[in-house]
């Protein structure tokens, strides 16, 4: 008789993002004339870049002519686009790699969930407090978290680090040894960065005590101060303790067109095992490439046009993120972030809690954020505000805001 | 310290197909001039139906207008695939489906792949012997497969069903009962299907002794007989202990494009605990949707335009695959398949082993094919040929082929 993963029974409610859609439908239902605004989940806004979207029709004209048309894709991904990523996404920050340490995927959502399939379950992970739920969703479902203690908001078995204003919202070194690390620079949710310095002190640690650091780069293009790293490759020694995860959802827009990769340097081993093998076979087993008109899609951010296109569109929520910001601190907010990031991260007003200030700001504002306590119990008492609206609706968000 | 999942040390070699690309490449590499014919791995060679790739424009142009454009899909899907599907799939063949029922996903090799997830390490698997590597491969990386035994090239925990000759390459019911029961019809490797009756016997024994099966019907589509099931819920009963699995690989040229779907029916469960909804956590958790631009494609393929396409697609390689089941048979092969299926699966001439063919084929025709073998342990002494290649090359490869 067949038995389930019962660690899935474990899981607290369902996902964080499928929550406040849920509330928002419901609000919506009853109140069909509301105006919402959502400055929740963090999906882009503007429509791609004419030189992706120019690529893609060439690329959907090459799958309708037989001269031309294309299967199933090199396991690894085309090498167009791999070598487009080496020139423009390493190289050119001091970075060298073989090309056979890229694997292209399909979001980096999908990637730092499936991570976890070449560890063994006898893994204890570390990861900041709050924290993209997929890192400790996925280790859950797979039975590396323990149990899941509701009156703590926490699992028995995870290394917390909390980010807080005490910690000017980045990790401190854990106490207790952990094995594997997330570490998601600049961060989501809080929108902090660490520069150089502190993350090579991050490699040097994770050196020491021989753990693995799976690094979450999906918000680099955000980055606009000088010695923060772009790459956890910058720091010396990091090859041999860190996978790095990629994304084109937010420096391209590719939410809803899905694009991302993972690298995993053959330094990186575990005796004489190279983790960048073990993906290897799991990509080859277990995934069937992204589609080739995609593929084309994400070597056209790198072409000259796509460049300069993509960086407007940066520029553009980064400008939105400069109005949240100080909009809020007029407005008598504590917050951070929206420096480095797309994500400004706010301290709720007058101790209210993170999901209050949620119902708070849709019932009075009509405009949805994410409730930090989200992320994790150190996000109690916290909110998160995107950037990746139109300018339009984040001004008039804010003006309702400031209006409470 | 990290630990690694030590079950990938186990997987013997590398993936089936990975090889096969390797021998051609290295053949390739030495005989410069060799003009190959590969009827090896199973990739379509027609170009996208007029209809699909007129929808991606379409939508690609969706995507470069603001108020057009879409960021993240909806979890399970766009509705519109999602209702195309039931409408055309299945309400057509007299089955009913929820639409929340069905999961769309970039491919059934992820989904056969990734459905493991839901269930315990502790299960024990069934699996038609040959068959599709993947099943196989993906459970052994969770741990559910037990040790290889290199001198049996097979595991120690699984359940194999021998499909030959004497079995009519069907399976029979196991006489050690399996927790979980993979099956694929029409087969990949060997072309075989089984008649309604047949399946119904299938899944009575399923329900009857709680087992759960994994229904791969990937090429449905190439079904040409009366009475042979689309979907394995067209038997009685199979809602409660199946799981379907689709892809538009083969019947409208995805392999490239990468589009597919999988059923979890709410009558599924585990005690109190439905498998639709176990699916839905992971399916939201770990993988943020096909591309919008690609679903709109899979919607295509169902318009009258898409259809008519498709079929004519289908009908061209089933052609393909009459010309090879004839060529071999007049050339003295035993061979079967290539009726509801793009596959011919022929014995081996003179107890060759199936990479000794597989070394004669690439040597003395140039022409790839796949060994059986490569399936499991009773495809050994069979080779699988593919009507996927042209027409023009599928006459070459035989009359090649014929002349050894």
């Amino acid at each position: 008789m067949f038995k389930i993963n019962e660690n899935y029974l474990k899981l607290p409610g369902s996902y964080l993002f499928s929550t406040i859609a849920k509330k928002q439908r419901e609000y919506k239902s009853i109140h069909k004339d509301a105006n919402l605004i959502s400055l929740g989940i963090g999906d882009v806004t503007l429509p791609l870049a004419d030189a992706v979207t120019k690529a893609m029709h060439k690329a959907v004209d090459e799958m309708s002519d037989q001269s031309t048309f294309k299967g199933y894709a090199p396991e690894l991904g085309y090498e167009f686009l791999r070598k487009a990523i080496l020139e423009n996404d390493f190289k050119n920050r001091g970075v060298d790699l073989d090309l056979d340490e890229i694997f292209i995927s399909d979001g980096a959502k999908s990637d730092s969930g499936n991570i976890g399939d070449i560890f063994s379950i006898d893994n204890k992970i570390a990861v900041c407090d709050p924290v993209y739920p997929v890192y400790v969703d996925t280790n859950a479902m797979s039975g590396r978290c323990g149990d899941y203690l509701a009156d703590l908001e926490r699992w028995s078995n995870v290394i917390y680090m909390p980010c807080t204003k005490e910690t000017n919202f980045a990790p401190e070194l854990p106490k207790e040894e952990p094995d594997i690390i997330y570490l998601c620079f600049p961060n989501n949710p809080t929108g902090a960065t660490i520069n150089k310095d502190e993350l090579q002190k991050w490699v040097d640690y994770a050196l020491k005590v021989g753990a693995c650091i799976i690094y979450d780069a999906a918000y680099e293009a955000y980055i606009s101060e000088e010695d923060v790293p772009h790459s956890i490759y910058e720091c010396e020694g990091a090859k041999a303790c860190a996978i790095e995860i990629r994304s084109f959802s937010k420096n391209a827009g590719f939410t809803g067109t899905r694009l991302g990769y993972t690298i995993v340097p053959k330094e990186l081993k575990k005796g004489d095992v190279s983790l960048r093998d073990l993906w290897a076979r799991r990509h080859g087993t277990k995934f069937n490439g992204a589609p080739y008109i995609i593929q084309k899609a994400g070597e056209a951010v790198y072409s000259k046009e796509g460049k300069e296109e993509t960086k407007k569109q940066v520029a553009y929520y980064m400008e939105n993120a400069r109005i949240i910001r100080e909009e809020l601190k007029s407005a008598g907010y504590n917050c951070s972030g929206g420096i480095n990031a797309p994500y400004i991260w706010l301290e709720t007003p007058n101790g209210m809690t993170s999901w209050e200030f949620f119902d708070l700001l849709l019932e009075k504002a009509n405009v949805v954020g994410t409730p930090g306590s989200g992320f994790g119990p150190s996000g109690e008492g916290y909110f998160r505000l995107t950037a990746f609206g139109s300018r339009e609706n984040t001004i008039e968000a804010l003006n309702r805001i400031k209006k409470i």
